[in-house]
């Protein structure tokens, strides 16, 4: 075999084997294919597609370039949910107290926030002493004692995704749905939980932009997911708004820990209880319908955040924050945005909600760069509500920041609304 | 501007601005843009095409890069030929003296053999002596003197080309019809001619397997050079048999003697006349019907012979071979291929005769590899003629190879025939 060939079939649109997909992902991670060829293949796969069985080769051997973890010490089912990203995305630290809450294990592996985009590993290290590196062993030995773990990833889990992203970002290959397919999925089933709730999210603060490219995403994934053997269900959510009203890292960990102690309703806890249904109804706890009341039961009794307290308290986190939210580092400087007149909130762009946030500080504007665990927006209405004159639309928070100028300007064009006469 | 957006624009097919093009070609040639970045480029041009006008700037792009020649010293009208190359194609060594012999001035460079396909400057090595690369004073003085000559590509033309044919090489890059019109016209644009009369060849034996693939080179390639402001034409002929009788070095410069000395008429003689006559009339020497005539005179009178001679001798070359061919390498071994029944012959495979000839020792297997002058093919047939038992269908040639069987396999299979009942 020969990667000449192989690019010129997948350029000519002919199915590639296992064996030949199989063999360019093990050649180019062990760098005996060159950048200059990968990345010739990866752009035409993202002008050709694959097919859906490619699609399984490829994320199978990007899976097997690495470990594969063995769940069977912890017992019982296990559970891993992934989200493809978006602005004010807590679900994760709601979502797994309350299903180990009803009797699944959740072990999972995060990551750390891209772009506008935040991540779990960045939210989580806003608790006091989380520690987000534990061995597999520890790891596996919360999971045991509380059904729910959350690290970041580590080990030698899919060094072929590490390769191929950083090629991919480095070469405009970004956009490929077989291709992002396959890079979340060979994670995914290198954590080798059971069961496998996918969250593929659309609109403006989403990578897919569209309800139609996140339905095909999502269908791709659970055809993978099923051929590797695992249970594996994919919905598709709106981003077009930011999830909750928090962004932000420890704004974020605050209003997860709000919806715990059972004292916010909404979108973001509706969202919460439906994808914990769909995982709890995935692992045969019954139908969906039983499973949300399940799921509603664990947050209401208190459970999920127990679960939380005593997750935390493992990692070598403060528990007492899931009991008081001010021990969250707090930032010295706000500004609150208000409303000029009275005003009806037509919309919120979440990807510029984001991208502000990231410039108070909350998130890298670098690789490795620092981030201000204090900084992000509150916002303070949500798309259709009304806003009398002086009611705050949002308020802005940094350490790092005293001036919010530019800031306040750029947050107030992500909102749109009409004044009300 | 940086590679990304340009690689995103040509994925997404929004056409690329001049100053974009050209900015990608020069930081690939400087080094500032990586391979891996270049690759995906072009990968992305052989997927989704180009417009004429980025073929127009990509190719003015590319011969910015190095050295325009300026060929004024030369005086007159200058014209260069050019074609996409086949199997046993001398017509550059028969043209050149033809057009110079009728006034014009044919200042030409060439390049080496690449696969199955000869290369004029090998041939013109098979000639004792000849030096194919001169200064380009010297150059410029041989044709001044004679009308004509031929060196090897040479100096710092086009160094942007050179590195992005060994990248599109080596990535499964090479059949995109904008990328080889920008490669060929930039370098004859570097060369600079006031008219370019441009042979692409179809068939077997040609890059284009199709007539309209290749019409479409060629009318790209004739609206690039017009657009460059030179007079140029772009014919399509056929390569699906060899042209004419000889394959491989001193065979080919040989049969090309034999036109010259109006010994041989056929195929070759009238493709030769035609495409002599289009570049006199390019030229503005007549109607293509009187500059047919002044091509036919050219060689019926021994002028264009002389002119061959001639430059023969100022490049070093030993010109008794323009009156005693047997003065050029002659093989060690021969070996005649007899037809043993009576047959017709229905096709002959160029593409199969090139390989075989080059297996005889006539090219290169390898960069940089040595070259038999004496090896190849002289075909005693061609498609549609009757042979008896007996005759020769074609005799190999070889000084490195005396076991000829395989070779003759080979060469037989080339043949397609029908017995005569």
């Amino acid at each position: 075999m020969n990667s000449i060939d192989i690019i010129n079939k997948t350029k000519r649109r002919q199915p590639l084997s296992a064996d030949e997909i199989t063999w360019l992902v093990n050649e180019y991670t062990a760098g005996n294919v060159p950048d200059y060829q990968m990345s010739v293949w990866l752009m035409a796969v993202c002008l050709n597609g694959l097919t859906d069985q490619e699609t399984v080769s490829l994320t199978a051997a990007m899976r097997d370039t690495g470990d594969i973890l063995d769940l069977s010490g912890i017992g019982g089912i296990t559970a891993d949910k992934h989200s493809t990203g978006g602005v004010g995305d807590k679900t994760s630290l709601i979502i797994g107290p309350a299903a180990a809450a009803c009797g699944l294990n959740v072990p999972k592996m995060s990551g750390r926030g891209l772009g506008h985009t935040g991540g779990t590993i960045d939210k989580l290290e806003s608790i006091s002493g989380y520690r987000t590196e534990l061995p597999f062993e520890e790891f596996e030995a919360v999971v045991k004692q509380t059904g729910f773990s959350i690290i970041s990833q580590s080990g030698n889990l899919c060094p072929a995704d590490k390769k191929i992203y950083a090629l991919r970002n480095a070469t405009g290959t970004v956009d490929s749905i077989p291709l992002i397919c396959a890079s979340i999925m060979s994670k995914k089933l290198a954590l080798n939980a059971d069961c496998i709730l996918l969250d593929v999210k659309y609109g403006s603060g989403a990578f897919m932009k569209t309800r139609e490219e996140a339905r095909k995403l999502a269908d791709l994934m659970e055809k993978v997911g099923t051929a590797a053997g695992k249970k594996c269900r994919a919905l598709v959510t709106d981003m077009n708004t930011p999830l909750g009203k928090n962004v932000g890292n420890a704004l974020e960990v605050k209003e997860a820990v709000e919806i715990l102690r059972n004292k916010t309703k909404g979108k973001l806890y509706d969202l919460c209880i439906e994808l914990t249904a769909n995982m709890l109804e995935l692992a045969g706890k019954g139908t969906l319908q039983e499973c949300a009341e399940l799921a509603e039961d664990a947050i209401a009794s208190g459970k999920a955040l127990e679960v939380f307290r005593r997750t935390i308290e493992l990692h070598g986190g403060d528990p007492r924050i899931a009991d008081d939210v001010s021990l969250l580092p707090q930032a010295k400087y706000s500004y609150e945005i208000k409303a000029a007149a009275d005003i009806r909130i037509t919309a919120v762009n979440s990807e510029e909600i984001g991208m502000t946030s990231l410039l108070l500080g909350a998130g890298r504007t670098e690789k490795d760069g620092e981030i201000d665990m204090s900084a992000g927006i509150v916002m303070n209405c949500e798309c259709g509500e009304h806003l009398a004159a002086g009611d705050t639309i949002m308020t802005l928070y940094s350490s790092a920041v005293s001036d919010f100028s530019s800031a306040a300007l750029r947050a107030l064009n992500a909102v749109s609304f009409t004044e009300i006469s």
